[in-house]
């Protein structure tokens, strides 16, 4: 059920990749919300080809851009405000990427050309792109502007690796750039931290299943899916959260205000092999 | 502007008192969004009769109810049933009143009957309702409960006196149920942490105004009014949110992780007599 | 092995009850390190008897008073300045029940007469004992309160039932009374979230043997002791802590901020009924 | 006054430049307590000649060593388990530059070039000490490690400009490895919040001595000076604290759980030009 909580806003939609991503969810959502929408994805997932029907579905113009290359974004927001005719209403950045993952490296021998890389596509990104509005102004007043972020930011979960240390950063950008986009244009800038969520790049972490399942145990209300995350993502873009930022919300269940479940100390009465002291 | 987020909705709105109650506010905009409301207060506040002209204007019945009273809460609950012919989607906690402050005694003179009297009344009203709802299965599944809170549980303001404890005893309150709930029938309970508002209680705080206009100047988008408050409400009630649970969310444009700002600072600079070290 | 860490101060323990209690391990630590001592529990835990034991061996005088009795406790602080001939430089609360626990009752069928006791003696027994040392003014300059809480302030432990929330209420006390305290007099309070620990007291919790395991095994460091708690709590006495105040210290060997260990989800892989979405 | 508490462990001190830094206090006060220590800093500091004045005071041999580079940190970790003759039980992270501060870069301007410089000077420094300690294994069991932070990590103070998201990044870290090194072999990684300081780098922030003066006025007990702070490092390096770890503890006389202060909202009654709506 949608209720037209983004008519007549304009938004750009970073980072979705097939139908699973929360991207993807999320400009759907968006578009069922009333909003106009473009699309913008790395050069190397334009390629891919998954992003076009996406953005038959959603009606919306495709613009590629490495978002640790300034001059893309330049070109993007160029071509965005160009496309809308004016500003911006909302952004969301669903973009991360661990190369130390991707090569099999453990936390405890990381690669430091990786880890740089890491933190730049999945951090410094958001303020790359929200200097690069704040330069051109090109985000309405009271414009909103989200990043799905992971409770690793706060407590650590060894599979998640550098990812952790990256949403961290990403967090704490959201945070500041807040403090001067709401000073400067009433531009708010928060994360969402969203349930462990089963998409194409979820699925690559080593021991996502046995965690999500951990996840859901945790989680009063089950794990948060894709749908339901999007859904929470068009209330921060509209006008009804329009004194909400600089913040991080949580999206998970109840996953991370549950120290534990019965559910999980049931289980760990019956199997554990740990002697009680 | 209204989306008819609450559409075929039932909700009990807690602690209207007059129009400038956050519970006044937000029943206005509940019945905005589609919602059909059943108003309550204390006996007393009835008798003011304020609370009438609200009633009237959203078309719900009165019911009263002290709320530590379990009687008046069972009464409540029944009649409720009764009214929307069946179970209440949600409900607004807005009730609140140190006893200590009233009699003008300090944080470090409290007089413990008195206090008890303020927990009861502040926060644990909200177990009381709970726990009558529980008992009673009065909740839908998938429905939503709401207490107004406060920062001074997380930090000290020092004018706010016992409230602080009171609100930090309300925030795990509805922790610790939203758990339960969440487990036993998908209810999900959180807490809003609202800026400070003129309402007609707070104005009785001593040193209000000149904390209110700190807490301006210590906001990037300014102190949040009672009316964005309601709409952030409304937003908490819809199927919208389904997947928060057991949180307190701070609506505040920014005051929670606003350190210092720039125009606080230079105050200091310009006016401090303390030498700087 | 000890450091004179508190030789010439002069401190007031609460709780101990048994030579398992936290209060008792610290009691002896404070000891070691130089401090003197003075003793105090309810005058049922004081028929117990056990803590004659602890008095002789850390030549403490004992005094009985009820937490929830401000006569008693003028009492106890008279005594106390008598004894010591002056001040008093640090106070450790150790003072917990709750009674629904105790009489069966669950979190969603809580009586509220149990309730209210339950706050009184677990949580606003700090306020009492702070006022009144602060209207007394029994606490020398830079003197140090400490008391002993539970990370379900934090997050929701279902066996943990109502004590979360006089825990939670029991932090907020600490951090507001630490303000006025330190304001009137660098007077400093804190809170320790310790470890779940085989005491007396926690052996009471349905379900503590495997809750305790599972803590064990979400802990890189496995749960801290009794007496590491205790040396940690001197510590906090000490002068090294002096600029330490209104917080909650973790003491839980790396509990409070890991979201999951390997350990754990290997657990789930292996064992988990539940189907990955 | 002094306890040996650090007697017969060795430690490595990064950072001291000249005599009010944090890490030069902190060297004095380990001295004092017993401890061998190491100095090391980056050559461009070494050259400078200050920091020999403290490695004859404290009898520690000096070793350059850029923190970026990681065949610097080899030869630091080899040369002084050489010199010590085996592990190092502690090692205290005293490092941090914003390169765009030095630029003038206001947050909204950043050079990203100078942006992964700060992170890499600032936080990731953290991890290449670690990593290089981890795959040496170089700490003995139960050794500890600290890095000093500041609380621009949790909240916005905006003349701290890009060093608030490196110190959220360093305080990741810091948790991150905690856990593996906590796992692997007992050692703890903390991070101490610090109040502002007026050391030689503090001072080049831009508005610092109005920001100082206004945490001065916000925190109950003062801010903590460089001693207090070194005092409370001892401390964590010690053996009383070996259940403490990937946490980040604030040392600044109660700032980070005060709202604020009667004093501060006085001025605010005097003073303000805000109109209170």
């Amino acid at each position: 059920m949608a209720y037209q909580l983004l008519k007549g806003k304009k938004g750009i939609i970073f980072g979705a990749l097939d139908d699973k991503s929360l991207a993807w969810r999320t400009a759907l959502r968006c578009h069922e919300e009333g909003a106009s929408l473009l699309l913008t994805n790395a050069p190397v997932a334009l390629r891919m080809g998954e992003i076009n029907k996406l953005a038959i579905e959603v009606n919306a113009p495709l613009i590629g851009a490495d978002v640790t290359n300034m001059d893309d974004l330049n070109k993007l927001f160029t071509g965005a405000m160009d496309h809308f005719g004016g500003k911006i209403d909302f952004i969301l950045h669903s973009v991360g990427m661990s190369v130390n993952m991707r090569k099999g490296k453990p936390y405890t021998g990381l690669d430091y050309g990786f880890n740089q890389k890491t933190l730049d596509i999945s951090a410094t990104s958001l303020h790359r792109v929200l200097q690069t509005a704040y330069e051109m102004d090109a985000i309405s007043k009271w414009g909103s502007v989200v990043a799905y972020s992971y409770i690793a930011a706060q407590r650590v979960f060894p599979d998640y690796n550098e990812m952790a240390d990256a949403k961290a950063l990403l967090e704490s950008v959201a945070r500041s750039f807040g403090y001067y986009y709401g000073i400067k244009n009433k531009v708010r800038v928060n994360t969402i931290s969203q349930s462990p969520t089963k998409t194409t790049a979820g699925s690559g972490v080593k021991g996502f299943d046995g965690f999500q399942a951990y996840a859901e145990k945790m989680s009063p209300l089950g794990n948060a899916s894709a749908d339901d995350c999007a859904g929470f993502c068009a209330v921060l873009f509209s006008d009804l959260t329009r004194m909400v930022t600089m913040q991080n919300l949580f999206h998970d269940g109840g996953f991370s205000f549950t120290g534990v479940t019965e559910a999980v100390v049931r289980e760990f009465e019956k199997n554990s092999d740990i002697p009680v002291k």
